[in-house]
């Protein structure tokens, strides 16, 4: 199967306080904006936000899993973070095929991802890199 | 406390086979080079690696807990993943300030990430802002 541009695909994630818990364990990142109420409530935002680590772990899941497919990875991210995520907030993802290169399985993928209401949280451009025994890419 | 150009700040991670568990329960990123061994061999990583997101991950705590510190989110990340991080590797981020916008808690970030054998897998630059109240930013 072909990857070919203008191929897209979608893929959703609910986001928890169990989340923003578990990434903060991962990884380290106990910022406040996450953990201190009054602290969320002092800013712009008003209340507690998601890592925006949860919000690009959406976008590893849509290329590994969905499009590209297993065997995906990224060769690069490129994106800008336009609005935050609220605990509780189902975020989607979207990403269309902007090229494939013409020899390698590499393509370009435009992404956005937005709040249930509507709102752009994050949009930009990441390129990828598909190994072979993976899912289609043009290699195949 | 004034964030100043040139200003570096770094942290580390050690990727457990734990980890890279934990981030596909998270996000659904269960890329067989993640799990499968016969897979992963059978690239040129030949061996089981970690997400993305993980690396990626420790930026995201650099921001929020180091420098700029607390209330530090993204705007924008800008950055290639160079080589593969492998389970069990210790991860070491570095960060350099290029440049602190002159009326707004607003700064630009160069990035480096490189495994204990000294490896680059990640570089590039972001830029971040960071919500008063928070660590030390050039409002304060």
């Amino acid at each position: 199967m072909t990857l070919l541009q203008g191929q897209t695909a979608t893929r959703s994630l609910t986001i928890t306080a169990l989340s923003v818990r578990t990434f903060a364990e991962l990884t380290g990142d106990y910022n406040p904006l996450h953990f201190d109420e009054a602290f969320a409530a002092s800013t712009k935002f008003g209340r507690l936000v998601a890592q925006g680590g949860l919000t690009t772990g959406l976008l590893h899941a849509l290329v590994a899993m969905d499009m590209p497919g297993p065997g995906t990875v990224f060769l690069s991210q490129n994106w800008k973070f336009t609005a935050p995520v609220y605990i509780g907030d189902t975020i989607s993802a979207r990403a269309e095929v902007r090229s494939v290169h013409p020899t390698k399985p590499v393509c370009q993928l435009q992404i956005e991802v937005r709040r249930g209401d509507g709102e752009v949280v994050l949009e930009g451009e990441a390129w990828c890199y598909t190994f072979r025994g993976g899912a289609p890419t043009t290699q195949r």
